[in-house]
């Protein structure tokens, strides 16, 4: 989905150049198909010719991928989508090459290249977590840039720590919360009075374990925490449920919701 | 907002009689001024002349107006949109004329007649909360479902009772985790990391307090029991982050947000 949603991104905002996939038979035949990408290729062979590898993997399989490139001696620059940024950030200073970790705040609850979107960037936040702003004025870093701006999205820029804080709420927690959301309405009976609200509620419910495992096991410290913040909150309404305090806080949440925006 | 939208989906599906309207001034000038009621109305009017009254207010009100319609002995059928039923259907027993509550489940974050849509029924339920099976055998209650299947909404009968339980699941309870999720989000560097699922699990929490306030009032044990269910569900999530166990808990998840779709 990120990968390919990237290809096509770039070819729409006008990339010229060649784009190589390295990703499993079936992704590949897929991603041909659907003119994607121009042409499958090994990890060894894109170390050789690229001049950017964007790693769109789960956490686990990008720190392998990473581990490989160390190998490689890769040009270029390299960075990733990886959902937390500690470990990978961590992992890459190894490199020869430059690394710039990255991480687009765009996704679906569908994964595969078949639903991949030129526009999966646009309007959202794509964040870097250099290890320090000079990484941002080298030349490939400047060029990158200036193709995640033609892309639509709007950079921000983290360090790797304050980003896996930060996502713990505004990703981890959601999903979360959506996920326990579903469970709790394990009755049959609650399809006879689900709404846009409900359905909107649980959508994040249907995304698959397999890229949460990773995230959730290279972050557990901050959900954790992120998840007693959210809880004390929703204490505070349920003591307040009945009462005219209840106002102030649908007002406060109001203005935190349109700020999100 | 829900009396606009019924308004104009009534139209859509081909109703050819006159529709009044029983609101405020602004209300009024504005739905007139967008031609979804024909004539604005007091009460008294509406009472004498109406073949169906649909009370869609916030509960407190709809209570008031019953009051009013138990002096004014209105002839065909009166019914509400009012979204928690057991307070209203206990009033509505007074009345002379028949009662039918019933609760669309459709809305939207924006209120008011200036956000009506002909299509906001469709393809969701529909439920109302009859006394008795016998009650929807009248004419006046057949020719009412017969215009809800005609403006795409699934009818669904539910007791008042039964009703107030699950919407404390699938509509309250939301609403309340989308608010203290707003709430939990108040480091103003969240923006940075906001992409598309923060956007969506925070757009209900900029619903106005107003419609909630009576809804809150009204269904506090079943809300309280709704959000301790819930929370159970988190705190099993949460024991369980870095386990294994998780891969079920998320199949279990997607197979109950799929029921309710």
């Amino acid at each position: 989905l990120i990968g390919g949603s990237f290809a096509l991104a770039l070819r729409k905002a006008g990339f010229q150049g060649r784009l190589l996939g390295v990703s499993s038979p079936e992704a590949m035949q897929a991603a041909l198909q659907l003119g994607i990408v121009d042409q499958n290729a090994s990890l060894e062979q894109a170390a050789e010719q690229a001049d950017l590898i964007y790693l769109a993997q789960p956490i686990e399989r990008i720190l392998a991928r990473l581990e490989e490139l160390q190998r490689l001696n890769p040009g270029g620059l390299i960075t990733d989508a990886g959902s937390t940024k500690l470990r990978i950030v961590e992992k890459a200073a190894g490199l020869s090459a430059q690394f710039l970790g990255g991480h687009p705040m765009a996704g679906k609850e569908t994964r595969g290249v078949e639903s991949a979107s030129a526009d999966l960037f646009r309007g959202f936040p794509y964040i870097l977590t250099p290890r320090s702003s000079e990484e941002l004025q080298t030349p490939v870093a400047k060029e990158f840039q200036e193709w995640l701006v033609a892309i639509g999205a709007r950079v921000e820029i983290l360090d790797a720590n304050e980003h896996d804080r930060l996502v713990a709420a505004t990703s981890h927690l959601p999903q979360l919360i959506s996920t326990a959301l579903a469970l709790a309405l394990q009755d049959e009976k609650t399809r006879q009075t689900a709404g846009p609200a409900i359905r909107e509620m649980t959508r994040l419910a249907r995304s698959p374990y397999d890229v949460w495992r990773d995230i959730f096991g290279t972050n557990d410290d901050e959900i954790r925490k992120a998840i007693a913040g959210f809880r004390k909150e929703l204490d505070r309404l349920e003591a307040a449920l009945t009462r005219e305090e209840m106002a102030s806080y649908f007002e406060q949440a109001t203005r935190n919701a349109e700020r999100l925006r």
